[in-house]
């Protein structure tokens, strides 16, 4: 660990904020010591934001870098139904990176882990040789046994997904084209939405790779295939279908659930449309209902490259 | 996430070996899901490990890579006097890197962690601009308020260091001079001594940047200094008294305890020595007595670049 590195932990350590009852100790020790309830489990996910890769300096700001790369982490806690308890953050910066574009991506990763009840407990630092790496670890509980996993759906069950879609695969596009500058999505992780769906919700996933893709895995993991109805698709404002399709980075829950429960339109303040079925397994794993007829529908998710 | 990173997690997935009771929910969902006893606490490490900075593949092969990365991580959990329950791996690969490689690096993180009861239970997996990057996270477990934290060093406690420092530093200064062609040190984490320490220990923390800066640490946290005797430095075979000063990757466990407990020469199999001792908090973390004088003990550990 060199000096700059030793900086930089000191300074991590002056800005977490006050620590939740769960961290018994946080950062400067060779482990942080974490408790959860008797009667919960520990939920862990970690996440690589790789810059030229996952991200551009140029069309982004440090602060929403780190609120992207934390938002990742934190979805995938909402969608096992979790609650957020601990980030860890390892960050590799090349030689002569601006200490303010550091301050400025650790400040995001800290405020919005704590905004969701994480603390930043601790992590890595270490000099690379050419470009940014972030590796960002999110530490969950979840009541034992109540985790919502990708291998629960059903022959028969209804399919749905919180909020609109294709925001995010529309401004990168704006962005590849030149016409806009900058980054402005910033994506929030559902972690109330998924909590309040433990109880509905047969199997879940996060949209991080694009609804074909993610759809795809639950199909997989399930033993099952889907049908998708495109006019029930809720694409955003000034987004396409094939946005809304195959665009990755939205961080909405896509979900299974029994068919004949009640009509559900709304979860923790968030919109839910049905936007399909499940059926048995076929030959391939999603389908597409458009103009009356059904057509396979490739998955072509989001590739995180630039 | 591509096609190629999609086959590698088969491939993690399919060499993962039987999962512990712990393990829930291993690779495969957007959470691992993983359960404690209820009277245990979570211990979390994470470790950077990037090509070029923390080894070179022409020094290693990709199984000592991959066990050193790993090693990091549980010697982290020694440190603390935990078990270790399950490791997760992020591993960022540039384009053409040998499947071979990443195979026998994954093998490794995998197996070495097994054979210490912890389970591979996800991770990540991206593409990289230039050069390997992997972040391996062991968590781990200790009965609740019982982990050996760094701050409890008391003023006249005894210093104590397991096995035999200098072997590291001694072959990494042979390769830079062209005197070995490979590294062939490999050390162990120092799990069972480190699980055994619990009842004994007052502080501690495992050697990864050097006895000194690592017992600066120490100091630091526990608002002491330390004194050391030269003499009583256990030296290991063919390395010098700097090398096992201020060497890195040694992995032994660095503890003070009551002086006045029973002479303490050995746990769980392993040597144990005595090094000094701790006093007031002074100008200075460390002093050395070297024939017959006390004198300041420069913290020069391991920058880990080569």
């Amino acid at each position: 660990m060199g000096i700059a590195e030793r900086a930089l932990i000191a300074e991590i350590r002056k800005r977490t904020g006050s620590r939740s009852a769960a961290v018994r100790v946080g950062i400067g020790d060779d482990c942080a010591v974490l408790s959860v309830a008797a009667d919960e489990e520990i939920l862990v996910t970690t996440d690589m934001c790789l810059e030229g890769i996952h991200f551009l300096g140029e069309w982004q700001t440090a602060y929403s870098v780190g609120q992207w790369c934390v938002t990742r982490g934190l979805s995938d806690i909402a969608a096992m139904g979790g609650r957020p308890v601990a980030v860890f953050l390892s960050l590799a910066c090349p030689e002569g990176t601006e200490p303010v574009w550091i301050r400025d991506f650790v400040d995001a990763v800290r405020s919005v882990a704590e905004s969701y009840g994480a603390n930043l407990c601790g992590g890595d630092t270490a000099a690379s040789v050419s470009s940014i790496a972030a590796d960002i670890v999110v530490l969950g509980a979840v009541p034992r046994g109540q985790a919502v996993l990708r291998r629960g759906a059903k022959i028969g069950d209804a399919l749905f997904v919180t909020g609109k879609l294709g925001t995010s695969q529309a401004e990168l596009a704006m962005l590849k084209a030149g016409e806009c500058e900058e980054r402005r999505f910033m994506p929030k992780p559902q972690i109330e939405a998924g909590q309040k769906l433990r109880s509905i919700a047969t199997a879940m996933i996060d949209i991080s790779d694009g609804l074909s893709t993610d759809l795809a895995q639950i199909c997989e993991e399930s033993g099952v295939s889907a049908i998708l109805d495109a006019d029930a698709i809720p694409v955003a404002k000034g987004a396409q279908l094939a946005d809304a399709l195959h665009g990755g980075d939205e961080y909405q829950l896509l979900f299974t659930a029994r068919a004949e429960g009640k009509v559900l339109t709304r979860v923790a303040g968030v919109p839910v449309s049905r936007i399909g079925a499940i059926r048995r397994k076929s030959k391939h794993a999603v389908y597409l209902i458009e103009d009356g007829r059904s057509r396979v529908l490739e998955v072509a998710g989001w590739q995180h490259r630039f």
